[in-house]
């Protein structure tokens, strides 16, 4: 089997989700090239060299440059700050490589739409980590949409909540607007859009209110707790919008819901059917079927856990449920599958499909502050 | 104890439930004054009888009028459909009765404004049945919030799902503007705004966004299936709001949530904890208590049947739950002690209280239709 | 339409539940007759004068003889504690009264046969309030299994866990041998030997081992707390058995399950599919059709409200939940269909069917004495 | 970092949960040692390479005691079926080998009996896979009872549940009393029996009564469907047991819950408070604490995802959950850490342990066919 050599930009949080998803997918799934983990990089020479060996990357830059630039590398993988995105994915595409970022596809749509313009103009293959896409209970969810089960869409109610933001939470990156260009929503925000995008097969043509809040004005410097400084990005935000097909949502991204830990949560109606799912029971979908006769209707919770489920067959035998760190897994499996000539399980966002979920992000930021309706097609 | 005499006009579902509240009411609470069921009112003499004898009712009569000038009567309660509120409501003000008016106060805001002055004119007591108030769990909840328990509220997430109002649903009196004002918008979304307001305790005072729906065009007349009419009412109404104190909320009321029974939903957040319940399990609270330490920390769900919850030692042994009939036999113990000169269980409210739920209900649909903010203020 | 002239004997508890459920059964139910509420008796006249006037009896007795004697009355009804259950019932029956006594039959296996023979003997009718077998959940469970839709069946788990009888709990009479014959055993075990015998549609035939435990050897007196007096009841019972066809068993009950109200479930498992219920969540029923395909699969959470469900056409519109005190107005109900000519819904339980349960009970206390299997035969 | 050298036999099921929990605890964990994972013994040379390749390890043998007495392994990992656990394990023990032992310990008391001896005549080290102990949920419920928070134990209810076991279902080996010793006992009842040992760190003195059942009595052969060859273990396992402590249990473990995929279910009740787990939610843990004030108490969902939870603090921020394989990284860890010295997160099961959990099986196969009560220590 081919080598797949990857070459991965930063060492954070996400750093850590990728490294161990190239390091287990070839495991678990049989895939048409080996992911090699060749080359990492990031700043801090002696925390990268400890990264590198924990996780087995076979050699590490300070320079991302010389890692797009390796012959060894086929894949660029982008796990740095939002405002990096860009520079870092449209340098990788023009050095030939394919790349994967994380999402979202950035922390400006000016950057977002320059990404999506060197992916069209590059052969390679681009991929934006909306892992989320990945749960087996939204693979199959996505599924029995895309056969017709739920008719006609009528209704659309997503929202991410998150709770650790609060006035004690110091000053991380992800509250500065220069770094993560907004706060709940491109973080959270940008998840259910592209989920709702994902599991409807629609689109959202209009931004028809919008709600961004920001309730904690300043917060402590890591640094030095004793300081406090400006937060400049959104807490909470809130938004209504239209979907192409006539479907009505409501989306709401917050990292100030007291007591939710991570609920990625998304219920659709439609005229035969409706689903719900909750990351918080990750391995759990719960599905109405409205052909069922009255009296034995019910909601049914799915244990996505079987093999006829996406990417289950590859891990444990039915009923062992998964964790988070597996929709990197089944992502890393995925990509690997589409540059090996093979289809993923279910349809990857690219840069021009996620520079269409950063259209609607920024519809959101300009609805709200024009206080009135934004059509997407006014966003470019 | 000196009886309280009730005369009920209206003999449908309302008529119905009001009417096993005040045959309940009683048994189950030591009240001040004893609901004596004197009169009931109806167009149809036929089967007014036979809903007088089923319920106990003394004495009928097909004209309103009779009952509200009639000294046997004490209290007036008014559960005939929205457009008919204002005109038996004032009318038995001014005979000096007391008024119970179903909700939502009326069809219009301009009735409901009458109504409320007609009321601050009168030195009778008026009540409106947002009976979901004395569901324990919510009077509970209630308390709590009023305790400073969730501090400083951050965000309210309010919907009420029914998915009854499919394109097979024949045209009831519900999707006729006529006589009900609106459709999910009055029926179900005046519940959640009520139960918004009362929970928190703070007002809403801008109706940033809004989306009113209609999804079915045309319906069956009842009478003759093989006729379809325009449906004159929004189907479903989603709407994004400030209250005064700062916090931000969504709403949705909808009769297309396909798979949902009767989902009348509220979560939430403040800086000291949260709440979230659900009338699918009324008997049920979920409770966040920041203050708990991290690692122990989780949603309690309260079986509120305890004898230690709002109405609840008036019924049976702990552990015990109650049904949907309950909030109406709470509310009609409520009513009583009120007129008896005692205090309930949590605030009742009053026309005046119902006319503020009025205009955030007309801020709604000023929003929708202006494709813009609506600053409540604006509504008079 | 003729009235049936109830008597009723007992006023606590079960006296008020059994009152609420007279009151109301013809209200809510078309019945072949109107319950009229006669007499009621206790002991303590001015006790009973109130609670009467509360309810609505139109006389009082402090003599129960009086009342069975008396020719206004067609069905006694008793809720006395266990030890007087035999001697009420069988002179009533002796009487020529029709006769409903609450659950267990009675405190010992001598009085219940005696009642079961007294039964045989006369041309009335007798009825246990076996309750529970008429929430709708359990209406609806019934007919599953009956209509072959678990095929055969497997194993059954049913338990009554209830956490009120720690050590501060004073010494009520249900913890007097004396009176109640049994303590978690007739109290909340009878239910679930009950249940599972009519869910299944099998009998008991072997009780294969037993345990029988009293954790809290003494308990504070009712009237004098500083004086603390043996108790002589089981607070916990657990045992295992078979059914007649095949399926095993195993059964709990317990006043000790600290952190558990009122919890009375039940889960069965056959070949072609499961079912599980808790009373805590009674307006649900779960259930598993294994000819689903199993990528969609899952347990279906029926809310068992809608007018296809048992009892429900006759309550509020499809998605309005019930409570505890309907499982009796569901029973009077169906008490007064079966004396009026028609049929119940779901099979109400008479003297010879609670017999059979009471021998299972006294072949659990067997086998906990004897430290070995009993034979449902042996007890007779 | 010195490495743990391991050696690891059979690469079925358990060989790949095992390969994967050694490739990825010191990704996680800072450990003492860095295991490496040297060889890989099976029988079929060809399925050995492939699976040696895939999941990394150096070298492969089709002689497991080869492996035993290389010097480059320290740690002998045992995963082949319960009759090879004996003779592998007591051969390694021999050859100076730490041993880490799929659970059960053994198909048979007197193979148990001989490890628990070899392990006590060696000075190396022994482990017995009961990884359930290593789900957060379960290592915090450890704690919470070790730190006395329910107090006096009254009642434990374990039941382990899985419902693939139907007619269809071939005759793989576990249904083999050859290869596997029994059935649904050693494969479910055995995780129970050590679950409820280790949360209460108390003993079963007692099988009180116990029923142990064959649904399916004859099985297609795997090779050849048209052969239907007798079953030779139990499908069902049901029994009641003792706590030295007082505390009295059930326990059921079958492979015919139809609709329950992998439910290891318990709850606990004490004085103090209670707990819930249930493998299906495998990231919660329900507790009560019973010195809440009655009208706030409730059932507390534990998301045990927070860094304060054993072993969450190695894997990802708050709130996102771990999938049952990480059960078995946790415990690669802990033993990692025990044999460089270090403390386990909670304690690990050695083959003395695991003895006992030996004993308590036999004693249920005694108690069913004996049909009375065992004393644990009739059983030695």
């Amino acid at each position: 089997m081919p080598e797949l050599g990857i070459g991965l930009i930063g060492s954070k949080f996400m750093g850590r989700a990728h490294s161990n998803a190239w390091m287990s997918a070839h495991r678990f799934f049989d895939l048409p090239r080996t992911p090699a983990m060749r080359i990492v990089s990031a700043r801090n020479a002696d925390d990268l060299a400890r990264f590198a060996s924990r996780w087995g990357w076979e050699r590490t830059t300070t320079d991302w440059r010389d890692l797009i630039a390796n012959p060894a590398i086929d894949l660029v993988d982008v796990t740095t700050p939002n405002h990096l995105h860009a520079e870092q994915s449209i340098a990788a595409l023009e050095a030939g490589q394919h790349v994967a970022c994380e999402k979202p596809l950035a922390g400006t749509l000016a950057d977002a739409r320059q990404m999506a313009e060197a992916a069209s103009a590059s052969s390679a293959q681009t991929f934006v980590w909306y892992s989320y896409r990945r749960v087996p209970a939204l693979g199959l969810a996505h599924r029995l949409i895309a056969d017709g089960r739920l008719g006609r869409l009528y209704h659309v109610r997503a929202a991410y909540l998150q709770g650790w933001g609060g006035a004690d939470t110091p000053l991380v990156w992800r509250f500065d607007a220069a770094q993560a260009g907004s706060g709940a929503l491109g973080d959270l925000g940008a998840h259910i859009v592209d989920l709702a995008r994902f599991l409807t097969g629609d689109e959202i043509v209009e931004v028809t209110g919008a709600i961004e809040e920001r309730f904690i004005q300043d917060r402590a410097l890591p640094e030095d707790p004793s300081r406090r400084v400006a937060s400049s990005v959104d807490d909470a935000v809130l938004f209504l919008g239209r979907f192409a097909g006539g479907a009505v949502a409501s989306f709401e991204a917050t990292r100030l819901a007291t007591g939710v830990k991570n609920s990625n949560r998304i219920e659709i109606h439609g005229e035969l059917g409706a689903l719900a799912f909750d990351f918080t029971r990750m391995n759990e979908l719960r599905v109405w079927d409205a052909s069922t006769p009255a009296g034995e209707a019910g909601w049914t919770t799915i244990q996505t856990t079987h093999h006829d489920h996406p990417w289950c067959a590859s891990y444990w035998p039915d009923g062992h449920g998964l964790g988070y760190e597996h929709t990197f897994v089944n992502q890393a499996a995925d990509i690997v599958r589409v540059l090996g000539g093979e289809k993923p399980e279910v349809p990857l966002p690219d840069f021009a499909d996620a520079y269409i979920t950063q259209r609607v992000l920024e519809a959101v930021v300009t609805a709200a502050r024009r206080r009135g309706p934004v059509a997407l097609e006014e966003i470019t």
